[in-house]
């Protein structure tokens, strides 16, 4: 009954750590394959999707950006090496459901803010990812700690 | 890193099977204790609010009825012994956030359809339960089988 390979959505801020945690504390338990996604989102469609400038090479920084971050996450993370780290750029719902159907993942976890209200209508991430998910769907609550 | 105790929400239809033999799964691997709620929405609420016509001996009815599958649901599931179950009234998200906190959940499990489209708008247990929860969500995709 336990998942066979575990997607963890991060979005390569501090944030991600606990939700990269408890996918570990599920991956070991259940002996399963952790792949890490982060995904990129084209900054003409943050704009969208009709800005005359030439966003190409802000993009192609962003890009490198999160490939960095992503490298420096799997040194910190070296149990996640079983599995795969994807890059990629798009809709975030639409890219990680397509990689879940493509690499037969079982359980996708992604952090939640818990937010309602407005955030209901503007959608969040997590409730995003919910939203015609092919498989299991974890949600990790993400708390504001108070600063040290 | 497991989960202390984990909160099952059932509908009581053969649909929930799945989703309770996931969260036992998992609280049999992280040792958690395991617990059961079904809610039933009332239906003054369901017709508006406003219905002239006296329910409540309906809503007496399927309270009962609610109480007798969930007593059979537990007696199926012998090992869910460990934790309590709970047969309230109200609204799903509302009870089962407020059960959550009472009681110290760190995690809710709930079955989902994994619909979008209208039922965004509309929205559906798993995406309600989701906003404004108090800990993580699990969606435990239910798949239409072909009929055997």
């Amino acid at each position: 009954m336990s998942y066979e390979h575990i997607l963890v959505a991060v979005d390569l801020t501090e944030e991600c750590d606990p939700v990269i945690k408890k996918a570990m504390a599920l991956a070991l338990a259940g002996h399963s394959k952790l792949s890490l996604v982060h995904i990129v989102e084209p900054m003409a469609m943050a704009f969208g999707g009709d800005v005359p400038m030439d966003l190409s090479q802000l993009q192609q920084q962003q890009f490198d950006q999160a490939k960095e971050k992503l490298e420096a996450l799997k040194r910190k993370y070296p149990d996640v090496k079983t599995g795969d780290s994807h890059l990629t750029y798009g809709q975030p719902r639409q890219e990680i459901h397509n990689l879940a159907k493509e690499h037969h993942v079982d359980l996708i976890v992604v952090g939640s803010h818990g937010r309602h209200g407005l955030s209901l209508l503007l959608g969040s991430t997590a409730n995003d990812v919910l939203h015609g998910a092919p498989c299991d769907v974890l949600a990790v609550r993400l708390i504001k700690r108070p600063e040290k």
